[in-house]
């Protein structure tokens, strides 16, 4: 059979997204695997269905594979993509509307200019959340590595992160640091560790060094963690625009039990059509 | 502009290939990066363009350009995805066609079974065609590396390339041996180096190391060097199957001053339409 699809990115972070609304397919987890590789198939870092929902009080279901077949929680580079592609292809008059994910509900907004509005969820410090092993609940927290002194701050997005403040990100040891900060005893599931430049109270440069993936052009879960960790240390004041190799994110947090929200584009880059077999 | 393309494969070595006899554009070297760049546009190692023929006795120009932007002479595994194309797309009622290159012109001929079979040129032996620099023009040459002796046939196929006969293919050193011998001093525009296990006189199983690039899934000079290589010194025999990590081709060479015949796959994978900016 033949397959419609549209290939999107956030950021650099690599979509195929195919509607299932309007087709009907079923996609195992080797033809998942065997389309994520660009030399044999299409090549994306997920795979985004967008299903029906099966909840009457949300407007679609948001399904997302990773490039081995597996089901994964969220994405919130895929989402703003997922958000796009259901007003382009006309699956819905709203411009803000519910998603049943597998993380739970998600709440989505496109803006007039094409950007797109995502709820992360509230960020979490304490340590046993991330989770970190620490003797007091401090705000910075200290380890050494290689001898020297290295103070960061930690949140969870659901998944674990460290936030180092650097004087210059371009000049930053991420990739000597980095892998040796995430894989520290400390963090028992290891962390996601973000290196940011603070250029003024309402903007932010980073680059984060992501678990099993090593640097990365944009970490959605990552931009939220360093502006957290920033506003909650006061040095940084809502809304915080970070720039990230890939590109560039804008995130709004009133601080407390309230979610941050992240807003950023969607860009479309072509349609296919592919025959599974 | 909407520009329609199709994406292909030679054995995982992968294209984006594009109809400009019915459709008009011209692509900047800015946007072939772009394109190449599988995050952010489609990803491909070559782009294939193909366009009306400048000399009345030829069928099609075929013109290939790199990932960086960069028109080169000839790629096998291109040309097989080109006359697939040029006949699925039905632009040619010819089963067999000449068509004009960078690098001269090329023979091409579709099979029955959709194989393609390419005219790959006669290879070269003499030190200086590769270029090699050697004290004698003897069939096999020696260089020690990291104290062994490591002994080769050298050949031409346009580009330089040195084959090795190992026992297991999948115990070879390609990783170790590939980048020293590569850049020996003996090879003055280094060389692809080629570990090739012998099967039968009719099979080889072949790893290749290539310039610029590290090991590959599939080189198809390299192939035709190998098969040379072994039907002078008298260990093959035409026609000779090639299994490379990317698939299998088979090789026919008469000796001399014939032509190599090179037959493997094309595949399609999928149809696209991307909008140029």
């Amino acid at each position: 059979m033949l397959l419609n699809f549209t290939k999107m990115h956030g950021l650099g972070n690599d979509f195929m997204v195919v509607d299932l609304i309007t087709q009907r397919a079923y996609l195992r987890d080797d033809q998942i695997r065997q389309l994520a590789d660009r030399h044999f198939g299409i090549g994306f870092d997920q795979l985004l269905l967008v299903e029906p929902p099966r909840k009457p009080d949300m407007d679609f279901r948001y399904r997302i594979f990773n490039a081995d077949g597996g089901e994964v929680e969220n994405c919130g580079n895929g989402a703003r993509c997922f958000a796009r592609f259901v007003i382009d292809q006309r699956l819905t008059h709203k411009r803000e509307f519910q998603v049943e994910t597998l993380g739970g509900p998600l709440s989505l907004k496109v803006d007039d200019d094409g950007r797109v509005r995502v709820d992360m969820g509230t960020p979490r410090f304490a340590p046993a959340d991330i989770p970190f092993v620490a003797d007091r609940d401090e705000t910075s927290h200290h380890l050494d590595i290689d001898g020297r002194t290295v103070t960061f701050n930690v949140a969870s997005m659901g998944n674990p992160h460290a936030v180092l403040q650097v004087d210059d990100v371009d000049a930053a040891p991420v990739g000597e640091l980095g892998p040796k900060l995430q894989r520290h005893p400390s963090f028992p599931r290891q962390a996601n560790i973000g290196f940011m430049q603070i250029v003024s109270p309402h903007a932010i440069r980073l680059r984060v060094y992501e678990r099993g993936v090593g640097e990365t052009l944009a970490c959605g879960t990552g931009a939220c963690a360093a502006v957290a960790c920033g506003i909650r240390r006061g040095v940084l004041q809502s809304p915080v625009d970070v720039e990230l190799r890939g590109g560039r994110l804008t995130l709004e947090w009133k601080g407390g039990e309230t979610p941050i929200v992240m807003t950023g584009p969607a860009e479309r880059v072509f349609e296919g059509r592919v025959a599974l077999n």
